[in-house]
């Protein structure tokens, strides 16, 4: 099975860090393809930053028809939709996966994110999905996405502490019962989260790994009618010529 | 892996069947263990049928030590709550990972099902589960349960046309993009009404299977703190005496 | 008039006590049965608990047919659907009269409850009934619902002063004018805790049996049409048998 | 017991005809008071006639102090916010009292009214109350409120046939399980609509008796905390003088 | 451009207040009529002087003819649709158009009020106009509405720093963008906020003039058809013999 | 007063119509300056062709500084939150501004759009913007959106009947009191629409210019406090390269 990962920003050294989170998570026989954009922000802190990745996220989608399913690896899921038109291979979002994932081993989760002003990408996407009552909280940290990936000499991330802290005082504070982490750049610190909480902790990255197996396994594809149609031909301009249908 | 399904029913045919449509969805190396209650309902087509039926799935998550998640096939998902709480596994049921797999693939979906009794059952999870946005209608066909099973001379299912036509008005009228099956006994319609609707067509017992498999992977477990605890220790009464903790 | 009250779980004690506080509230004329199944959890304190106490209300409705009406005393109204298929008699859950006798005195009420675990279990009764935006807050104690009738040498019970306390931090908190008592067992409290409060405080038991009789006034039945039609019938095995159809 | 009846209209022969309606539904020992505003329209059929009507319901509740209980006997509730804070006695709408009533003993329930353009007023009620779900659909008749009371020459309302084709209609396309007549004025026929459609049918009038009588028997009060409190003590102008606090 | 503001309550220094508030903010060739009802409450704090002063706008639509919108200028909009059925001109509550002003330029608002009890009303109007995800918060300071014009001896309005600081809270406690002023009486201290807090506060009676303005000069008018048609013509009884249609 | 106007996508007869709708409807004294992306679309009907689109308005929100307001001219509001970080001058979609008109002068209004399938983008932004209940049906008709502008030999758009049949068919089926036209290319239909319908009809680009010109006028800016504030510096990448901040 061929995964396609699409790391929305266009930070290098991010999109290798997804690609081995992917496949620390993927089933033997899964074969993970990362990609980024060749255009757009080094990290995606808000509206404008995820805007200009979820076009990247469509460019990127010409890598699709070689693959079995598409994963988009920022938890605010740009360019989801889009990518729905472009292919018959099913789609994920990480937010969106980790959100279901949640669900099925919680009656109530709480997200713990980085900047706080991003809080309310995440609030849109819950209360689009429907998780907005299965949600009881959106938990900012104020540590940039590119500062999850500084780590002391020991090699752990100096984040870590402060994350466990804004996880434990969620659970506490929402009654949840799981934790669901907010960016993809926290992928690493997933299995240290959850022996430290005792809680279940899910990373999106692998969770969309795994619903994306299941989906393939299911034989299920994208809804080639009605809303996810493929796109319409029509011409394109400018740098986009190329993505036209 | 060893998953266990639980058929919320007392006919052994239809365990049985969903022991076989639960196989033909597994992958390698996953083992499915089929059950039944000791007690309760041929079928479940209404409320009171489905409530005896969910005691029967919490006297069978006895079983559930042995193995790695629960399946509850039924599309009431009787139990569901009272089965997360006996055991650390993750616990599936049929209608809510229907639900989840359809909003991977479409925008919309539509259900259809045995008794228009029943309709309202689903409707109820759709409600609880945040998905009463995303499926757009319930249609009830009106055929019993244990009918779905009869077969022309060819083998062929005589429901099959009924349950076509009733997939193609829903699809028109609600604007949908795929059909979820309401009964866990449809399982073995999915694939010809794939075929013939050219929609994504969800069985639930399938996508338990995989969404079963893709937790486990995920080393998910449902959580120990709060609402799933485990339950509290205390004297039951009758025939319930063994299931007390 | 003949109400049918039954404890969902298998305390006597409680069953007594619970037809005593029905008894107080009853009009002249009507007369109250009490019962409790023959098996099943001693209490009711989380979803497993919960599971086997709704098939245990299943079985005591097969003393319905003699009644008016029928109360199903616990407060996360186990088995309410089922008992409703069961009967033509109208039949009330305590926590759904609670929550309708509330919303008639107050713009928004608190519910204070015993563990807070099951503070979900209310959570989800309050979505599925309409009253998530009526009930701004709904707060656990962990007493657990047996330790609620431990008294002092006068005779008061033991939990008061910490009950008092709960409701006066959720009406500040949650700014409401009214308080629901989340569990059966609180049925003695409800008087004392008016007159210390100052707000109208509602005990389910005594709400249940004023309202049944409110709607066998009113001669109005559960529909036989559709959802609430009798159910089907069919075999049921083991224990379970005699409640066929 | 005493019992306040407010016909918000200044129809003298409605004020007469839902008196008796009241009394037909009253226990032995509660006592029916009705009365009408001293201005305001002759019947409520759009905004404009409920605005005023709700501000002669404020002006009758002078006649509350003698009385265990008020009703409002309008299917807009209109003025009921604010006959609660002028009493401590319950005060219930007879819209909000047939929508709680009917929750009771069906799973989803149409209402069958007067005037198309007064459908959105009862949309707008049942959205504040949260019986949103529960009710699958409004439907108008177009009869005007006063010609409900037209009979033929044998004392038959002319309008029955109408709206039990308009109720048979609704049960069938909203598949409900009972009939809420939304109009005070309809109080009449609710007997007959019940054995001819064989579902409950509920009328708003006596509901609210047999509500008021059961939160009096609760020894329920409005309660005086916050929302609810008395209106502050200010000078009121014109014919509104004598209605200040 | 006529525009006609209606103070509902009845205290005319507040009436000139609003006046002028509402002529700061109109464009050249706009001409503000401001009136109060002959009748009702001296200020508006709870749900009956709210009902007595929605009859008191209804009165004053007499006015409505020689205008080309009206203005309802109490935060509770009341009247506001009575008022839509007896004009074809736009009509404008300033809670409303506070709240549409508020979404426009943040993701989230809160509202600081004068009394605590009145929150309530505009929690009800957020929830009916479909703002209750826009608000986080709405937040009582208890300060009389008239008592929002005392000034100290500088003529600085003695309510500024408890009104700021309540504000501040509320954008910290509920992650809000703006500010929403929960009282017509709050005009005056509009810009002195805005500059304090650094975020934009919104005042409702600015806010209905800009928003009037721009339906005018869109040629919309209320809709003719179906909900805000023209009442219908009848006998009005008593004072309000002159408001018949 | 100056405003920006985006055509988000890049077929310059499309912007230059719709400068001209937009300077029909400016108050004299405002400025109408058009500007489309220089890549993407030809015209937006679906979510990939939007999704190129947003990252357009992106790109064209370099124009902003000197402006007064923004406004995005498509019904998507493709863009609309990032063009809100990007600027302190307000920020209007065109699809929000008419849904805001709409609801100012209806209780309920109908959406006709051009193709079904992007039905579910006007769905969603309804969901998002907190108007599903204001909002009774969205109704496509197929029509692409560049066959708007095509004309008869009287230069009649010969969409006009079609539209004009759903539109009607719309407010029969939806009990609505006004129709909002779903795409910016309609602009120029709006004034024999609503001649013919006799209902308000609310165009998108009108209304946005308005209430662009109203939020000017009260000094409103985008809250740079939060979820709005600019966006944080950071490297872009490729043709995104001066998007930077």
């Amino acid at each position: 099975m061929n995964l396609l990962l699409i790391n929305p920003n266009t930070t290098q050294r991010m999109t290798d860090a997804l690609a081995t989170a992917a496949r620390a998570a993927a089933a033997p026989g899964t074969c993970i393809t990362a990609c980024q954009p060749s255009f757009g922000p080094a990290s995606i802190e808000g509206f404008f930053d995820e805007t200009i990745a979820a076009a990247g996220v469509a460019e990127q989608m010409r890598h699709a028809p070689a693959h079995d399913a598409v994963l988009i690896a920022c938890f605010g899921d740009p360019g989801l939709d889009a990518a729905r038109e472009a292919t018959r291979a099913p789609v994920l979002g990480i937010a969106e996966a980790a959100f279901h994932a949640a669900s099925f081993v919680s009656t109530g989760f709480s997200v713990v994110t980085t900047m706080t002003r991003t809080c309310v990408i995440a609030e849109h996407l819950l209360h689009k999905y429907g998780f907005e009552r299965r949600c009881r909280g959106v938990h900012g940290t104020d540590i940039p996405v590119l500062a999850l990936e500084h780590c002391d000499a020991q090699g752990q991330p100096l984040c870590l502490p402060q994350i466990e802290a804004a996880a434990r005082a969620a659970l506490a504070q929402d009654r949840s019962g799981a934790i669901v982490l907010g960016c993809a750049g926290m992928a690493g610190l997933c299995a240290a989260l959850q022996v430290r909480l005792g809680v279940p902790v899910i990373d999106g990255v692998s969770a969309a790994v795994k619903l994306a197996e299941a989906l393939v396994g299911l034989k299920l594809t994208t809804s080639a009618v009605g809303d996810y149609a493929l796109p319409l031909p029509k011409p394109y301009a400018g740098w986009a010529q190329p993505l036209s249908w």
